[in-house]
């Protein structure tokens, strides 16, 4: 479970990196399916995993708003500073009963602990998907998938 | 890690549900991004889930041809076959040494069995984001990709 977080860290930074050669103007731009926009993908991606991350610690929300994190810079900077909470935890994790029921201040229902964290992979793995179809959009060629053949 | 594997086989069978709506037509259509079409997305998660874990298990790989499975019902029955064998190791996974390296036929180099079984819950997300952008480019609404609320 821990290399799929740190799979996933790996690729967003390098998605960080891609979008380096996009003006602004492309980043935000209304795209079709997915969240909308490159920009917002990313935002939505770190703002879902540290939410339900927070859920499983039993922490308060902490909400974000997309208007103060629109540009590469600042979200990377998001990115950076809520992963370093996230490392903490993942170092912990043998300490987390993964058993245990979440409850979400956003949720009605509760779930599992161990369903949220895949909840939270698969969505980070499912909305890199979708931005690689609109780099190929784009003419780009978009960050490599492949779990294999990186150091994890 | 199970969960995830069942997760994918879930929601690639709603997949395969969601095609019947649409033509051959439009599942072969050449698209942009991705392997090219729906169909042949589900061919190739089909065919890279099964190679992978023919050579986690040192068994010889088997290839599919896409020419004689260009249909969803030939594609369904493709996946629902493999899928026996494919449960059958997730059930023995607990005597699979997942430190063990994994040569793979069509691989140069070697892959812990971990990473390779990783590899592959990857790539089937991956490429199901892609067919959800390729969805609304339809018009249509994609099979939802939330593991938390599904019985798995």
């Amino acid at each position: 479970m821990q290399q799929l977080f740190k799979y996933n860290w790996q690729v967003r930074d390098e998605w960080f990196d891609w979008c380096d050669q996009l003006p602004d103007s492309e980043l935000n731009k209304k795209r079709t399916g997915g969240t909308g926009s490159i920009l917002y993908t990313l935002f939505h991606i770190i703002d879902v995993e540290y939410s339900w991350i927070r859920a499983i610690e039993g922490k308060e929300d902490v909400t974000f708003s997309f208007e103060e994190y629109q540009s590469i810079n600042k979200l990377k900077k998001l990115s950076d500073t809520l992963r370093l909470e996230l490392e903490s935890f993942l170092d912990r994790l043998e300490e987390i009963n993964l058993e245990e029921k979440v409850k979400a201040s956003w949720q009605e229902d509760e779930y599992i602990a161990e369903n949220v964290m895949n909840h939270v992979l698969v969505h980070e793995i499912h909305h890199i998907g979708q931005l690689s179809v609109w780099a190929r959009e784009l003419n780009k060629k978009p960050v490599l998938a492949n779990l294999i053949g990186r150091e994890l």
